[in-house]
C-alpha cells in the first residue's frame, strides 16, 4: 500500500538520515539542496512547455521524481526544525484558502 | 487528526483548485509559484542563519508554513499532471536510498 | 554617462560592500540571497504572463530593478571568490555560444 | 582586453540569438532557465561550503561559469524586454545603498 502520510514520510527520511553524521545538513546547506533540485524540475519544465532543448546525450526525467527530488530536501529542512508538516499543513492551507478565496477567476454558480 | 496522506492532500488541493478556472496554471507558471514560494523559504532561512538582517518593519515568517506554501505548489504541479505523489515517492526514494548510502559519513558500527 | 563595464560594477558594490564588516556574507549566505531575489523576478514575470494574480495592496515592481537586485548578488558571490566578471564571460560564453550553435531552430540564410 | 560593459554584452548576447528564430524564449520559459542556472550554482556553492557530497564521476564546475551562466539567461530576459541594464543599475543601486546604508554591522570610523 502506497499511500503514505506525511508523518510517515517523516520518520522514513529520518530513520535513513540517522545512519549518517551529522543526521542533517545545516540549514543554509539544505536551502542550497533545495534550490538545486528546484533548478532540476525547472529545467524538465522547461524542456516540455517552454523553449528549452535538451543537450546532445540529456536524459529526460520524471517530472514526479523531480517533485519527490525536492520534497526530500523539504522533508529534510522540516525534520531538522522539528516541524510537524501535517501540522503546519493545516495551520497554512486554511488561511492561505480564505485569503484566495477570490483572488482567481470563480466557476460562475449556475 | 491532523495526519494527512498525500493522497488526502492532493484531493483537497484539487477541490479548491477546481472553485476556479482554469482549476491548474500552465506548467511554467506554476514553476515560477515554486520559485517564489522557494525564494521566501530562502529569506527566512537566510534572515535566522546566514548574513540577511530583515529591513525595518518586515515581519518574520515561520519555516513550516514557507515550506507549506512551496509545497502547495508542488501539489499544483504534481495535480495538473496526474501524477500520484505517494507512487511517484515509493518510485524515487528507495533508488535514491541505495544511490546515497555509501555517500556521506556513515555512523560507525561499533 | 551610464554605462558601465563589469569591473565599473564590481568596483562600485565592493567599496560598498567594505564598509561593513563582513564586507561580504559567507557563499551560502549569499546563495539564499540569489535564490531570494531570483524568487521575486519569478513573482514579476508570472504576474505579468503567467496565471499570479497580486495580492490586494501587493505593488508591480520593475523587471530591471529586480534583475539588478538579483545581479547585485550574485557581483557580492564574484567578488567573495576574486572572480573578474568580464574574464569570465569571456571564458564562459565562447564555448556555450559553439556548443549551441545548431541546438535551437536556425533561421535559414538565403 | 576583456573588459566588457554591460551595453557590449547586451549587444552581443542579441546578435548571437537573433541567429535563432524565435530570438527569445516566452519569458515565463527564460525566468525557468534563470531558475536551472541558479540551481547549477547552488550545486556547486553546496559541494564547497555545505554538506554537498559530489555522486561518483560528477565533475566540479567553476563558480564563474556558473554565474556567468546564470547572467546569460539574465541578459536574455532584459534583451526580450528592452532592458538597457546600465540605466537600470543606475537607478536601483542607489536607492538601495541608501535604504541599506544602516542595515548591517559598520566598520567603526577610526
Amino acid at each position: 500500500m502506497v499511500d503514505k502520510t506525511l508523518k510517515e514520510l517523516q520518520i522514513q527520511v529520518d530513520k535513513w538520515c540517522n545512519t549518517f553524521t551529522p543526521a542533517y545538513f545545516p540549514p543554509l546547506s539544505i536551502m542550497a539542496q533545495i534550490q538545486e533540485e528546484s533548478g532540476e524540475l525547472a529545467k524538465e519544465i522547461n524542456d516540455r512547455y517552454g523553449g528549452r532543448v535538451k543537450k546532445s546525450g540529456e536524459d529526460t526525467k520524471d517530472i514526479g521524481a523531480e517533485l519527490c527530488d525536492l520534497f526530500f530536501a523539504m522533508v529534510c529542512m522540516a525534520n531538522s526544525h522539528n516541524i510537524n508538516l501535517s501540522e503546519a499543513w493545516d495551520k497554512t492551507i486554511g488561511p492561505r484558502f480564505e485569503r484566495d478565496k477570490d483572488r482567481y477567476n470563480k466557476i460562475p454558480d449556475n
